[in-house]
Protein backbone atom coordinates (compact mmCIF):
# COMPACT_ATOMS: atom_id res chain seq x y z
CA UNK A 1 0.00 0.00 0.00
CA UNK A 2 0.98 3.47 -0.89
CA UNK A 3 0.31 6.13 1.35
CA UNK A 4 0.44 9.58 1.04
CA UNK A 5 1.39 12.09 4.11
CA UNK A 6 0.57 15.45 4.86
CA UNK A 7 -0.41 18.04 7.14
CA UNK A 8 -1.20 21.71 8.21
CA UNK A 9 1.18 22.18 11.60
CA UNK A 10 4.09 22.13 8.76
CA UNK A 11 6.72 19.42 7.95
CA UNK A 12 8.87 19.36 11.12
CA UNK A 13 6.40 18.86 13.34
CA UNK A 14 6.27 15.60 16.21
CA UNK A 15 2.49 15.11 15.22
CA UNK A 16 3.83 14.25 10.95
CA UNK A 17 6.66 12.20 12.62
CA UNK A 18 4.54 9.90 14.67
CA UNK A 19 1.77 9.42 11.88
CA UNK A 20 4.93 8.48 9.48
CA UNK A 21 6.63 6.09 11.88
CA UNK A 22 3.51 4.66 12.38
CA UNK A 23 2.33 3.76 8.65
CA UNK A 24 5.75 2.92 7.84
CA UNK A 25 4.60 -0.43 9.44
CA UNK A 26 1.84 -0.86 7.39
CA UNK A 27 3.11 0.67 3.32
CA UNK A 28 5.34 2.71 1.32
CA UNK A 29 5.10 6.33 2.87
CA UNK A 30 5.78 9.54 1.10
CA UNK A 31 5.55 12.49 2.85
CA UNK A 32 4.78 15.80 1.00
CA UNK A 33 3.75 18.47 3.45
CA UNK A 34 3.97 22.21 4.14
CA UNK A 35 7.25 23.96 4.76
CA UNK A 36 5.52 25.89 7.38
CA UNK A 37 2.69 25.77 9.75
CA UNK A 38 -0.71 26.47 7.86
CA UNK A 39 -3.55 26.56 10.73
CA UNK A 40 -6.79 27.56 9.45
CA UNK A 41 -5.95 28.26 5.94
CA UNK A 42 -9.21 26.06 4.74
CA UNK A 43 -9.49 24.83 1.81
CA UNK A 44 -7.27 27.20 -0.13
CA UNK A 45 -4.96 26.51 -2.92
CA UNK A 46 -2.42 28.49 -4.35
CA UNK A 47 -2.94 29.55 -7.56
CA UNK A 48 -0.81 33.23 -7.88
CA UNK A 49 2.55 32.06 -7.06
CA UNK A 50 4.52 28.93 -8.58
CA UNK A 51 4.94 26.28 -5.50
CA UNK A 52 8.34 24.18 -4.78
CA UNK A 53 9.15 21.13 -3.40
CA UNK A 54 12.36 20.89 -1.40
CA UNK A 55 13.80 17.27 0.16
CA UNK A 56 13.35 17.43 4.22
CA UNK A 57 15.62 15.42 6.28
CA UNK A 58 15.15 14.50 9.58
CA UNK A 59 17.31 12.20 11.53
CA UNK A 60 20.53 12.33 9.11
CA UNK A 61 17.58 10.80 6.48
CA UNK A 62 15.41 11.91 3.89
CA UNK A 63 12.01 12.58 5.45
CA UNK A 64 9.95 14.10 3.07
CA UNK A 65 9.20 17.17 0.72
CA UNK A 66 8.56 20.21 1.57
CA UNK A 67 6.01 22.54 -0.17
CA UNK A 68 5.60 26.21 0.15
CA UNK A 69 1.92 25.96 -0.18
CA UNK A 70 -1.13 24.62 2.14
CA UNK A 71 -2.19 21.17 2.50
CA UNK A 72 -4.92 21.01 -0.40
CA UNK A 73 -1.65 22.28 -2.42
CA UNK A 74 0.77 19.26 -1.14
CA UNK A 75 -2.30 16.88 -1.98
CA UNK A 76 -2.63 18.26 -5.61
CA UNK A 77 1.02 18.94 -6.65
CA UNK A 78 2.05 15.74 -4.83
CA UNK A 79 -0.46 13.15 -7.09
CA UNK A 80 -0.63 15.13 -9.95
CA UNK A 81 3.08 15.86 -10.69
CA UNK A 82 5.73 14.75 -7.45
CA UNK A 83 4.50 10.84 -6.97
CA UNK A 84 5.31 8.17 -9.52
CA UNK A 85 1.92 6.80 -9.18
CA UNK A 86 -1.10 7.66 -7.53
CA UNK A 87 -1.12 6.78 -3.67
CA UNK A 88 -3.83 3.79 -2.29
CA UNK A 89 -4.67 6.22 0.56
CA UNK A 90 -4.10 9.61 1.60
CA UNK A 91 -3.82 10.26 5.74
CA UNK A 92 -3.30 14.00 6.93
CA UNK A 93 -2.08 14.72 10.77
CA UNK A 94 -1.44 14.47 13.53
CA UNK A 95 -3.08 17.85 13.89
CA UNK A 96 -2.08 19.22 17.02
CA UNK A 97 -5.47 20.18 18.20
CA UNK A 98 -9.28 18.83 18.10
CA UNK A 99 -10.72 19.19 14.10
CA UNK A 100 -14.49 18.49 15.20
CA UNK A 101 -17.46 20.04 14.50
CA UNK A 102 -17.54 23.16 13.02
CA UNK A 103 -13.61 23.08 13.05
CA UNK A 104 -13.87 21.00 9.98
CA UNK A 105 -14.45 23.82 8.12
CA UNK A 106 -12.18 25.77 9.10
CA UNK A 107 -9.29 22.51 9.19
CA UNK A 108 -5.82 22.55 7.02
CA UNK A 109 -6.25 19.06 8.53
CA UNK A 110 -9.28 18.07 6.59
CA UNK A 111 -8.92 20.07 3.25
CA UNK A 112 -5.96 17.83 2.87
CA UNK A 113 -8.14 15.13 3.14
CA UNK A 114 -11.25 16.37 1.12
CA UNK A 115 -8.43 17.45 -1.76
CA UNK A 116 -7.32 13.54 -2.03
CA UNK A 117 -11.21 12.74 -1.94
CA UNK A 118 -11.70 14.94 -5.18
CA UNK A 119 -9.16 13.38 -7.05
CA UNK A 120 -10.38 10.18 -6.36
CA UNK A 121 -8.24 8.80 -3.45
CA UNK A 122 -9.77 7.75 -0.07
CA UNK A 123 -8.63 10.15 3.30
CA UNK A 124 -7.97 10.27 6.62
CA UNK A 125 -7.59 13.33 8.67
CA UNK A 126 -6.42 12.49 11.63
CA UNK A 127 -6.47 15.18 15.20
CA UNK A 128 -5.18 15.14 18.47
CA UNK A 129 -6.83 17.13 21.11
CA UNK A 130 -3.81 19.07 22.91
CA UNK A 131 -2.24 22.24 20.86
CA UNK A 132 1.55 20.83 23.22
CA UNK A 133 3.82 19.98 21.24
CA UNK A 134 5.50 17.49 23.73
CA UNK A 135 1.97 15.86 24.06
CA UNK A 136 2.38 11.81 23.40
CA UNK A 137 1.56 11.06 20.11
CA UNK A 138 1.31 7.22 20.79
CA UNK A 139 -2.37 6.63 21.14
CA UNK A 140 -2.87 8.95 17.79
CA UNK A 141 -0.60 6.91 15.93
CA UNK A 142 -1.88 3.55 16.82
CA UNK A 143 -5.58 4.38 15.83
CA UNK A 144 -4.27 5.88 12.80
CA UNK A 145 -2.48 2.82 12.05
CA UNK A 146 -5.58 0.47 12.68
CA UNK A 147 -7.75 2.29 10.61
CA UNK A 148 -5.56 2.99 7.42
CA UNK A 149 -5.10 -0.08 7.29
CA UNK A 150 -8.47 -1.17 7.27
CA UNK A 151 -10.32 0.99 5.45
CA UNK A 152 -9.96 0.34 2.12
CA UNK A 153 -11.79 -2.94 2.80
CA UNK A 154 -15.04 -0.99 3.98
CA UNK A 155 -16.14 0.35 1.07
CA UNK A 156 -16.72 3.93 1.62
CA UNK A 157 -17.90 5.92 -1.28
CA UNK A 158 -15.76 8.15 -3.26
CA UNK A 159 -17.88 11.54 -1.67
CA UNK A 160 -16.82 10.35 1.77
CA UNK A 161 -13.50 11.19 4.11
CA UNK A 162 -12.95 9.55 7.72
CA UNK A 163 -12.09 12.37 10.35
CA UNK A 164 -10.49 10.81 13.33
CA UNK A 165 -9.78 12.55 16.93
CA UNK A 166 -8.33 11.42 19.86
CA UNK A 167 -8.32 12.98 23.07
CA UNK A 168 -5.35 13.89 24.90
CA UNK A 169 -4.59 11.61 27.48
CA UNK A 170 -2.83 8.80 29.03
CA UNK A 171 -2.83 5.90 26.02
CA UNK A 172 -4.23 2.97 28.58
CA UNK A 173 -6.83 5.61 29.65
CA UNK A 174 -8.49 5.61 26.09
CA UNK A 175 -11.41 3.56 26.10
CA UNK A 176 -11.41 2.47 22.99
CA UNK A 177 -12.84 4.25 18.91
CA UNK A 178 -16.48 5.36 18.44
CA UNK A 179 -18.26 5.85 15.01
CA UNK A 180 -19.57 9.67 15.37
CA UNK A 181 -21.44 12.14 14.11
CA UNK A 182 -20.06 15.96 14.21
CA UNK A 183 -21.45 17.26 16.63
CA UNK A 184 -23.64 20.89 17.00
CA UNK A 185 -20.26 22.94 18.90
CA UNK A 186 -19.82 26.33 17.49
CA UNK A 187 -17.81 29.30 18.29
CA UNK A 188 -18.97 32.11 20.50
CA UNK A 189 -16.81 34.68 18.18
CA UNK A 190 -15.64 37.83 19.51
CA UNK A 191 -12.50 40.07 18.95
CA UNK A 192 -10.04 41.64 21.72
CA UNK A 193 -10.39 45.15 20.34
CA UNK A 194 -7.42 47.54 21.10
CA UNK A 195 -5.85 51.01 19.83
CA UNK A 196 -2.20 50.88 18.57
CA UNK A 197 -0.06 53.42 19.27
CA UNK A 198 -1.23 55.54 16.69
CA UNK A 199 -4.57 55.64 17.92
CA UNK A 200 -5.73 53.02 15.26
CA UNK A 201 -7.78 50.09 16.68
CA UNK A 202 -6.89 46.67 15.58
CA UNK A 203 -9.02 43.47 16.69
CA UNK A 204 -7.81 39.86 17.56
CA UNK A 205 -10.08 36.85 17.51
CA UNK A 206 -10.81 35.25 20.62
CA UNK A 207 -13.47 33.36 20.29
CA UNK A 208 -14.94 30.56 22.80
CA UNK A 209 -15.84 27.24 22.02
CA UNK A 210 -19.12 26.03 22.67
CA UNK A 211 -19.96 22.73 23.39
CA UNK A 212 -23.59 21.43 24.20
CA UNK A 213 -23.16 18.12 22.92
CA UNK A 214 -19.85 17.40 25.01
CA UNK A 215 -22.10 14.71 27.31
CA UNK A 216 -23.04 12.81 23.95
CA UNK A 217 -20.35 10.23 23.00
CA UNK A 218 -21.93 9.40 19.60
CA UNK A 219 -20.88 13.09 18.77
CA UNK A 220 -17.45 13.96 18.10
CA UNK A 221 -16.87 16.26 20.58
CA UNK A 222 -18.59 14.55 23.29
CA UNK A 223 -16.34 11.12 22.73
CA UNK A 224 -12.94 12.94 22.90
CA UNK A 225 -14.41 14.64 26.42
CA UNK A 226 -15.37 11.43 27.13
CA UNK A 227 -12.40 9.38 26.88
CA UNK A 228 -13.22 7.75 23.01
CA UNK A 229 -11.51 8.22 20.31
CA UNK A 230 -13.96 9.75 17.45
CA UNK A 231 -14.28 8.78 13.32
CA UNK A 232 -16.42 10.55 11.44
CA UNK A 233 -17.62 9.79 8.04
CA UNK A 234 -17.52 13.61 6.94
CA UNK A 235 -19.60 13.54 3.28
CA UNK A 236 -19.22 15.87 0.44
CA UNK A 237 -22.65 15.67 -1.90
CA UNK A 238 -23.37 19.06 -0.64
CA UNK A 239 -26.32 19.43 -3.12
CA UNK A 240 -29.42 19.82 -0.60
CA UNK A 241 -31.43 17.94 -2.64
CA UNK A 242 -34.73 18.00 -1.03
CA UNK A 243 -34.72 21.82 -1.21
CA UNK A 244 -33.95 21.63 -4.75
CA UNK A 245 -37.14 19.94 -5.39
CA UNK A 246 -38.95 22.50 -2.64
CA UNK A 247 -37.59 25.46 -4.46
CA UNK A 248 -38.47 25.25 -7.97
CA UNK A 249 -41.96 25.46 -6.43
CA UNK A 250 -41.14 28.98 -5.01
CA UNK A 251 -39.15 30.98 -7.66
CA UNK B 1 -33.96 44.74 5.49
CA UNK B 2 -29.66 44.87 7.04
CA UNK B 3 -27.86 43.41 4.62
CA UNK B 4 -24.16 42.89 4.95
CA UNK B 5 -22.02 42.37 1.65
CA UNK B 6 -18.71 41.21 1.33
CA UNK B 7 -16.41 39.66 -1.84
CA UNK B 8 -13.08 37.73 -2.17
CA UNK B 9 -12.38 39.78 -5.14
CA UNK B 10 -11.79 42.62 -2.78
CA UNK B 11 -13.77 46.02 -2.49
CA UNK B 12 -12.22 48.01 -4.76
CA UNK B 13 -13.62 45.34 -7.28
CA UNK B 14 -16.77 46.34 -10.05
CA UNK B 15 -18.75 43.17 -8.80
CA UNK B 16 -19.30 44.63 -5.10
CA UNK B 17 -20.10 47.92 -6.51
CA UNK B 18 -22.47 46.52 -8.72
CA UNK B 19 -23.75 43.96 -5.54
CA UNK B 20 -24.35 47.24 -3.42
CA UNK B 21 -25.86 49.16 -5.22
CA UNK B 22 -28.49 46.36 -6.44
CA UNK B 23 -29.25 45.53 -2.75
CA UNK B 24 -29.56 49.63 -1.61
CA UNK B 25 -33.07 48.91 -3.81
CA UNK B 26 -34.25 46.81 -1.72
CA UNK B 27 -32.80 47.02 1.88
CA UNK B 28 -29.99 48.85 4.23
CA UNK B 29 -26.81 48.00 3.15
CA UNK B 30 -23.24 47.63 4.59
CA UNK B 31 -19.65 46.42 2.64
CA UNK B 32 -17.40 44.84 4.87
CA UNK B 33 -14.67 42.95 2.82
CA UNK B 34 -11.23 42.12 2.21
CA UNK B 35 -8.96 45.13 0.93
CA UNK B 36 -7.30 43.02 -1.73
CA UNK B 37 -7.75 39.82 -3.85
CA UNK B 38 -8.32 36.79 -1.76
CA UNK B 39 -9.08 33.93 -4.59
CA UNK B 40 -9.25 30.20 -3.56
CA UNK B 41 -8.52 31.35 -0.12
CA UNK B 42 -11.35 28.60 0.80
CA UNK B 43 -12.63 29.01 4.62
CA UNK B 44 -9.28 30.83 5.99
CA UNK B 45 -10.01 32.26 8.87
CA UNK B 46 -7.33 35.39 10.35
CA UNK B 47 -6.12 33.83 13.81
CA UNK B 48 -2.32 34.63 14.13
CA UNK B 49 -2.33 38.27 13.34
CA UNK B 50 -4.67 40.97 14.51
CA UNK B 51 -7.71 42.31 11.61
CA UNK B 52 -7.99 46.12 11.18
CA UNK B 53 -11.11 47.45 8.87
CA UNK B 54 -10.42 51.14 7.22
CA UNK B 55 -13.38 52.95 5.51
CA UNK B 56 -12.82 52.91 2.36
CA UNK B 57 -14.47 55.81 0.21
CA UNK B 58 -15.86 55.08 -3.96
CA UNK B 59 -16.91 58.02 -5.34
CA UNK B 60 -16.48 60.40 -3.22
CA UNK B 61 -18.58 58.45 -0.92
CA UNK B 62 -18.20 55.85 2.28
CA UNK B 63 -18.07 52.68 0.01
CA UNK B 64 -17.56 50.39 3.28
CA UNK B 65 -14.82 48.80 5.27
CA UNK B 66 -11.72 47.78 3.69
CA UNK B 67 -10.66 44.49 5.71
CA UNK B 68 -6.67 42.99 6.29
CA UNK B 69 -8.39 39.37 6.05
CA UNK B 70 -10.45 36.69 3.96
CA UNK B 71 -14.08 36.74 3.37
CA UNK B 72 -14.63 34.33 6.25
CA UNK B 73 -13.10 37.24 8.99
CA UNK B 74 -15.09 40.01 6.93
CA UNK B 75 -18.32 38.17 8.05
CA UNK B 76 -17.33 37.29 11.71
CA UNK B 77 -15.76 40.87 12.36
CA UNK B 78 -18.22 42.23 10.68
CA UNK B 79 -21.27 40.22 12.58
CA UNK B 80 -19.55 40.00 16.03
CA UNK B 81 -17.62 43.60 16.42
CA UNK B 82 -18.33 46.11 13.66
CA UNK B 83 -21.81 46.16 12.95
CA UNK B 84 -24.50 47.30 15.75
CA UNK B 85 -26.92 45.16 15.16
CA UNK B 86 -27.21 41.47 13.18
CA UNK B 87 -27.56 41.63 9.66
CA UNK B 88 -30.95 39.84 7.98
CA UNK B 89 -29.13 38.52 5.33
CA UNK B 90 -25.52 38.21 3.98
CA UNK B 91 -24.63 38.06 0.18
CA UNK B 92 -21.26 37.48 -1.34
CA UNK B 93 -19.95 38.73 -4.36
CA UNK B 94 -20.62 39.77 -7.41
CA UNK B 95 -17.67 37.56 -7.76
CA UNK B 96 -15.86 37.50 -11.30
CA UNK B 97 -15.72 33.81 -12.06
CA UNK B 98 -18.01 30.92 -11.77
CA UNK B 99 -18.51 29.15 -8.28
CA UNK B 100 -19.72 26.11 -9.48
CA UNK B 101 -19.58 22.47 -8.76
CA UNK B 102 -16.18 21.58 -7.04
CA UNK B 103 -15.45 24.90 -7.22
CA UNK B 104 -17.47 25.65 -3.99
CA UNK B 105 -14.80 23.87 -1.79
CA UNK B 106 -12.29 26.56 -2.93
CA UNK B 107 -14.47 29.89 -3.21
CA UNK B 108 -13.93 32.73 -0.70
CA UNK B 109 -16.94 33.94 -2.02
CA UNK B 110 -19.06 31.30 -1.06
CA UNK B 111 -17.00 30.59 2.29
CA UNK B 112 -18.34 34.10 3.01
CA UNK B 113 -21.96 32.67 2.70
CA UNK B 114 -21.08 29.78 5.11
CA UNK B 115 -19.27 31.39 7.67
CA UNK B 116 -22.83 33.72 7.86
CA UNK B 117 -24.70 30.33 7.99
CA UNK B 118 -22.26 28.87 10.69
CA UNK B 119 -23.57 32.45 12.56
CA UNK B 120 -27.25 31.53 11.96
CA UNK B 121 -27.40 34.04 9.30
CA UNK B 122 -29.11 33.74 5.99
CA UNK B 123 -26.93 33.89 3.00
CA UNK B 124 -26.44 33.92 -0.36
CA UNK B 125 -23.10 33.54 -2.98
CA UNK B 126 -23.12 35.59 -6.25
CA UNK B 127 -20.96 34.49 -9.41
CA UNK B 128 -20.24 35.66 -12.72
CA UNK B 129 -19.26 33.22 -15.11
CA UNK B 130 -15.96 36.35 -16.15
CA UNK B 131 -13.10 36.89 -14.81
CA UNK B 132 -13.62 40.17 -16.84
CA UNK B 133 -13.54 43.26 -14.89
CA UNK B 134 -15.06 45.07 -17.82
CA UNK B 135 -18.10 42.53 -17.70
CA UNK B 136 -21.90 43.05 -17.49
CA UNK B 137 -22.14 43.09 -13.86
CA UNK B 138 -26.49 44.04 -14.70
CA UNK B 139 -27.99 40.76 -15.15
CA UNK B 140 -26.18 39.12 -11.96
CA UNK B 141 -27.47 42.07 -10.23
CA UNK B 142 -31.05 41.68 -11.35
CA UNK B 143 -31.21 37.88 -10.14
CA UNK B 144 -29.12 38.87 -6.78
CA UNK B 145 -31.90 41.75 -6.03
CA UNK B 146 -34.35 39.22 -6.86
CA UNK B 147 -33.29 36.25 -4.75
CA UNK B 148 -32.42 38.71 -2.30
CA UNK B 149 -35.47 39.80 -1.96
CA UNK B 150 -37.47 36.85 -1.61
CA UNK B 151 -35.20 34.40 0.44
CA UNK B 152 -36.05 35.30 3.72
CA UNK B 153 -39.87 33.86 2.86
CA UNK B 154 -38.65 30.82 1.21
CA UNK B 155 -37.46 29.23 4.96
CA UNK B 156 -34.13 27.85 4.24
CA UNK B 157 -32.68 25.51 6.75
CA UNK B 158 -30.35 27.31 8.73
CA UNK B 159 -27.81 24.65 7.68
CA UNK B 160 -28.06 25.89 3.88
CA UNK B 161 -26.60 28.55 1.92
CA UNK B 162 -28.07 29.45 -1.92
CA UNK B 163 -24.86 29.65 -4.83
CA UNK B 164 -25.98 31.65 -7.89
CA UNK B 165 -23.95 31.37 -11.11
CA UNK B 166 -24.73 34.27 -13.93
CA UNK B 167 -24.02 33.31 -17.76
CA UNK B 168 -21.89 35.87 -18.87
CA UNK B 169 -24.11 36.50 -21.50
CA UNK B 170 -25.97 39.71 -22.69
CA UNK B 171 -28.72 40.40 -20.09
CA UNK B 172 -31.61 40.12 -22.59
CA UNK B 173 -30.14 36.31 -23.86
CA UNK B 174 -30.76 34.98 -20.14
CA UNK B 175 -33.69 32.29 -20.10
CA UNK B 176 -34.34 33.22 -16.65
CA UNK B 177 -33.18 31.30 -13.34
CA UNK B 178 -33.45 27.82 -12.45
CA UNK B 179 -32.46 25.60 -9.38
CA UNK B 180 -29.77 23.56 -9.99
CA UNK B 181 -27.82 20.72 -7.95
CA UNK B 182 -23.77 20.82 -7.98
CA UNK B 183 -22.58 19.34 -10.79
CA UNK B 184 -20.16 16.63 -11.35
CA UNK B 185 -17.68 18.62 -12.79
CA UNK B 186 -13.87 18.23 -11.90
CA UNK B 187 -10.28 19.69 -12.17
CA UNK B 188 -7.83 17.71 -14.24
CA UNK B 189 -4.77 18.71 -12.27
CA UNK B 190 -1.56 19.67 -13.48
CA UNK B 191 1.64 21.64 -13.31
CA UNK B 192 3.72 23.42 -15.40
CA UNK B 193 7.23 22.56 -14.43
CA UNK B 194 9.96 24.64 -14.65
CA UNK B 195 13.61 25.96 -13.40
CA UNK B 196 14.93 29.33 -12.20
CA UNK B 197 18.02 30.22 -13.28
CA UNK B 198 19.68 28.58 -10.62
CA UNK B 199 18.36 25.60 -11.65
CA UNK B 200 15.36 24.99 -9.36
CA UNK B 201 12.54 23.30 -10.02
CA UNK B 202 9.26 25.52 -9.65
CA UNK B 203 5.24 24.43 -10.65
CA UNK B 204 2.56 26.31 -11.74
CA UNK B 205 -1.18 25.26 -11.10
CA UNK B 206 -2.52 24.37 -15.01
CA UNK B 207 -5.82 22.74 -14.14
CA UNK B 208 -8.20 22.18 -17.04
CA UNK B 209 -12.26 22.08 -15.78
CA UNK B 210 -13.99 19.14 -16.84
CA UNK B 211 -18.15 19.24 -17.35
CA UNK B 212 -19.00 15.62 -18.32
CA UNK B 213 -22.65 17.17 -17.59
CA UNK B 214 -22.17 20.53 -19.04
CA UNK B 215 -25.47 19.53 -20.85
CA UNK B 216 -27.54 19.30 -18.05
CA UNK B 217 -29.60 22.47 -17.36
CA UNK B 218 -30.47 20.81 -14.12
CA UNK B 219 -26.82 21.59 -13.16
CA UNK B 220 -25.03 24.39 -11.72
CA UNK B 221 -22.51 24.11 -14.94
CA UNK B 222 -25.10 23.07 -17.58
CA UNK B 223 -27.45 25.91 -16.65
CA UNK B 224 -25.00 28.35 -17.14
CA UNK B 225 -23.58 27.30 -20.11
CA UNK B 226 -27.19 27.15 -21.71
CA UNK B 227 -28.27 30.98 -20.55
CA UNK B 228 -29.74 29.98 -17.50
CA UNK B 229 -28.90 31.71 -13.93
CA UNK B 230 -28.17 28.50 -11.86
CA UNK B 231 -29.25 29.31 -8.26
CA UNK B 232 -28.11 26.06 -6.02
CA UNK B 233 -29.28 24.73 -2.32
CA UNK B 234 -26.06 24.05 -0.44
CA UNK B 235 -25.78 22.00 2.75
CA UNK B 236 -23.15 21.78 5.64
CA UNK B 237 -24.83 18.49 7.38
CA UNK B 238 -21.81 17.10 6.65
CA UNK B 239 -22.06 13.99 8.65
CA UNK B 240 -22.70 10.76 6.29
CA UNK B 241 -25.28 9.09 8.94
CA UNK B 242 -26.03 6.31 6.71
CA UNK B 243 -22.29 5.50 7.03
CA UNK B 244 -22.51 6.07 10.36
CA UNK B 245 -24.84 3.05 10.97
CA UNK B 246 -22.94 0.94 8.54
CA UNK B 247 -18.93 1.94 9.69
CA UNK B 248 -20.32 1.11 13.63
CA UNK B 249 -20.93 -2.76 12.57
CA UNK B 250 -17.21 -2.57 10.63
CA UNK B 251 -14.94 -1.52 13.44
Amino acid sequence: MNILITNDDGIDSPGILALASALKEIGSVTVIAPDRQQSAVGHALTVSAPLRAVPFHRDGGLFGYAVNGTPADCVKLGVSTLLDQKPDLVVSGINHGANTSVNVMYSGTVSAATEAMMIGLPALAVSLTSFSLESDMSAAAKYAKQVAGSMLTWGLNNDTILNMNVPAISPDEIKGMRITRLSNSYWDDSYDSRKDPMGREYHWIVGTYQTPESHDIDTDDGAVRNGWVSLTPIHYDLTHRKEVERLKTLI
